[in-house]
């Protein structure tokens, strides 16, 4: 059975995005700020062709959130760049660019059937049967690995409120946003079980084991 | 100035509190599993005249928690028993009985005029001039200490709501209740900075310092 698994920023109130997503901040109000923890690791100046870094616990924690899966999971527009109004077009290119930070099969739920992109060692399969088609695709693609869910926000929820999820975890950054869009919306009570807990700079990273279907 | 702190328990959903409280189960559907992580430790065994329990990470947090605040400010419905809906009698008795777990004095928001109440080295005095009132009555017999909101939700709320925390630890629970009362509700944006992790086995107690007024 293929692990699904799941890691996203978080702020401290519990929202992954902020309120008012526009053009200019496609994350909405304070949502980047969830993400700089990112910005000065070592794992992440790689990827974008830049020297140093840290090389701290979120640098280790970066490097399994990218090396671990075998396939990856997104909706539609985190392919052609987050959650932001601007991506109504279903034929948009893959924000990701010609060298994308995925190096592994990723499957677009979608409502739009497209012919597979392949962008080096990334391709891009559209699937227009769901999240649970692509989930199936997906673990197919993966073999032994894991199957990641990266996003956007309402691909997490819908697999949470689904149940679907095995592990999950949360990068709580010390930010308020004081709206937007929830993680855990809508997801039914649960008991999980705390795995790890990685004390770092500025963000706390903790995972859990959320039972899974 | 005085330090004003606050230590709560709170789902990873965000939730102090769950859904539906009744006198049953005056925390909501799912409340109890909160404080589940105090049961154990030996200090609050200690404190109910039990012997034996862990002297983990989660031990030494509510050893601080206890030992460190001057004065303690708490809503009425939490010195007469909780959030839970039986509580709507404004001379009801303290919910603590004659040990109360404070051992310093003790300020109560309400709205309803009354004698100050001394048991043991706890006394309770009631304020009816609303928080901030309460708070500068605290500070005062708090002394060089801090002095801690205990809450309930409704007043932690306020106090983040209106900027006045200094200090706020969460303990988190490893489970989602899917509703209830939320922390952070109606709380503004705002940058924390992030004092201090302790991992500790089914919870995760998280330190930070909000800024305050």
């Amino acid at each position: 059975m293929t692990r699904l698994i799941c890691n996203i920023s978080i702020s401290l109130d519990g929202f992954v995005a902020g309120p008012d997503a526009t053009l200019e901040e496609p994350l909405g109000k304070g949502g980047e700020q969830l993400h700089e923890w990112i910005f000065g690791e070592r794992r992440w100046r790689e990827q974008h062709g830049l020297d140093g870094g840290e090389r701290g616990p979120s640098d280790e924690i970066l490097r399994e959130s990218i090396e671990l899966p075998g396939a990856i999971v997104m909706g539609r527009r985190m392919f052609s760049g987050g959650d932001g109004p601007w991506s109504d077009d279903p034929n948009a290119d893959a924000w990701w660019g010609d060298d994308p930070p995925f190096d592994v099969p990723v499957f677009v739920v979608t409502h739009h059937a497209r012919e597979t992109v392949d962008k080096g060692k990334t391709s891009y399969t559209f699937v227009t049967g769901g999240l649970e088609a692509a989930l199936a695709q997906a673990a197919e693609a993966a073999g032994d690995k894991p199957v990641a869910i990266a996003g956007g926000a309402s691909l997490v929820q819908q697999s949470l409120q689904a149940g679907l999820l095995d592990e999950l975890e949360i990068h709580v950054a010390p930010f308020l946003l004081g709206g937007g869009v929830r993680l855990f919306e809508g997801a039914p009570p649960a008991a999980l079980e705390l795995v790890r807990v990685v004390d770092a700079p500025n963000v706390t990273h903790i995972k859990y084991r959320t039972g899974g279907k």
